[in-house]
């Protein structure tokens, strides 16, 4: 059996810098279309010469691969209009973190007052470029981001023209807001569509599984799987796949982050089929609903996948990827781009 | 500032069995006059020769020291009055694991029919040997405790008589269950009173302080809280002191446990220090409400701490304890016994 998925696109990435983007880059741009590419370097990507030089040092990283780095700048509530005007045929989107929050976080946002806001936001709507928002608070691990809900919605409400993208959503919570504001969209991972809290800390430790937001209840799982499946059309692939080196993850102290690049196709092509899900409602998943929502035409692009056994390799250059060293349904059997 | 705590006792107690018994055997005894020994060794203490071998093993391994190990076995429907009849002065108690659900627990119950289990609990009861009880079913990691509670519930209604001990209880509704049965008693940890969810995976992953049952919700460990320190009379101090070597702790897929006894004193005396307690309610909860409860009479030991800065080892034998490497704000001055 064959499946074709045209053009992927994945919303929410994270490819590093340096060497770790050497070494994890083609794993996104062989069988992706396209990417939004996550700005919290060190220091965060926040002016135009560094997203510019970025985009260029992931071209570089690349190679021959047909793929778009859709970019993003980290966002600081000082961005006024003209900065934004002289920016935005750089970027596609801008990332907003709330301070401290995940990894390379510290200099993101500390409050929330709509009038402090109110000129970056005002002119991002204006100028129609998305708002990814890192929707968690300060709280307990298991509630940050059904709190976050009520600053999403309090952003969507002052804002009525401002795309905002609640990003790696883990909760029904932010489901239910997704159907309550117009201008509210989501991504969804691979990992919170396949895990609860249990595969992480239920048995041993999983340090490989530890994410944020942190995978959470299994009727959250339950509601995240539900709007991927139908291919709710505010929903969007995005892997947040997030690699750190082999010992990072396993060391005393491990990072947060789940690598998926590799195997996303393969387990969401998995995943559809398990749940006897229309290929249709996948295709959407995995690249339309995000071309109508950002407006993007990404690069043509043709995947096949066959069902024939894949064994995940147990690294791809260091990083350990989600399901190494395990078999799953589908593979890449052929690229077909240009 | 000095405090003096007589005989403590340690409800709750893992010495595991070979080397590592030698290496951590003594931490325990040091400063506590008995603990009660789980006998969830590979394979479980279940007859009388392993129990009195084992308790021989211990009390070669604590040397010089003045310790009584309570001993217990691992428990198995089949045991009958005949053999409990055997095997009473041996034994303090028996402690029943679902089976499965934590460190070498594969023996253990899985089903909790009563009539299956009343010629073993009814002549428990009556020749007065408690069960102590790992109560979490295999549901969702954060449910499974209290999921647990209607079992708990069923025990203590069918057998009245018999004393049931709810092992180191993590939620508020265990204590709730407490109150509603007069043979409910239940053992709190030191972890379970200073942490929640948050300080094993709200930040980075923090493996050295994984357990079974995990750490839960701040409103449970406030809950805990309060009943050790008002001393709540059906509630004692059991640590379940778990250590696992250095290298299982910190590897992936890493064992549950968190290693407490060379630290319990000097941390437990901090905590209700800290939230103006009286000292007469830390004794309640580290001996007088076990010597109650249980019947015995310990060694006579006269623990001194003193308010003076006592920096955390990093490991002791190979074992990382709790706080490892920080600072605790008490110290033990001086051990008097005999």
């Amino acid at each position: 059996m064959e499946l074709t998925l045209l053009s992927p696109l994945d919303m929410h990435l994270h490819l590093r810098d340096g060497e770790m983007l050497h070494n994890i880059a083609q794993a996104s741009a062989h069988t992706f279309s396209g990417a939004v590419i996550m700005p919290n370097l060190v220091p965060p990507v926040s002016n135009k010469e560094d997203v510019v030089a970025y985009k260029d040092r992931i071209i570089d990283a690349i190679g021959n691969e047909n793929f778009t780095p859709y970019m993003t700048l980290f966002f600081k509530p000082d961005y006024d209009k003209t900065f934004l005007e002289s920016v935005r045929n750089e970027i596609t989107a801008i990332k907003l973190y709330p301070a401290g929050i995940t990894t390379n976080s510290e200099g993101g946002v500390s409050g929330f007052d709509v009038e402090e806001l109110r000129p970056a936001l005002s002119a991002m709507a204006e100028l129609d470029i998305p708002l990814c928002v890192h929707g968690e608070t300060n709280g307990f691990v298991m509630d940050r981001e059904a709190e976050f809900v009520s600053i999403y919605e309090k952003l969507a409400s002052a804002f009525p023209k401002l795309k905002i993208i609640m990003e790696h959503i883990t909760t029904k919570e932010s489901i239910e807001a997704l159907d309550r504001f117009d201008n509210l969209y989501a991504t969804i991972t691979i990992h919170h569509l396949l895990i609860t809290l249990d595969d992480v800390a239920g048995g041993m430790l999983q340090p490989h599984l530890f994410c944020k937001p942190i995978a959470k209840r299994p009727e959250d799982r339950e509601a995240l799987l539900k709007v991927a499946l139908n291919a709710h059309p505010k929903v969007m692939f995005g892997s947040d796949s997030a690699p750190h080196p082999k010992h990072a993850k396993e060391a005393c102290g491990c990072a947060a982050g789940v690598f998926t690049a590799p195997i996303a196709l393969q387990v969401l092509t998995e995943l559809f089929e398990k749940n006897n899900t229309s290929f249709e409602n996948l295709q959407a998943f995995i690249s339309g609903n995000a071309q109508r929502i950002y407006g993007v035409t990404p690069i043509y692009k043709k995947v096949i996948l066959e069902k024939k056994s894949f064994k995940v390799p147990a690294e791809y250059n260091g990083v350990v990827p989600m399901y190494a060293g395990e078999e799953l349904s589908y593979s890449v059997k052929e690229i077909i781009d240009g």
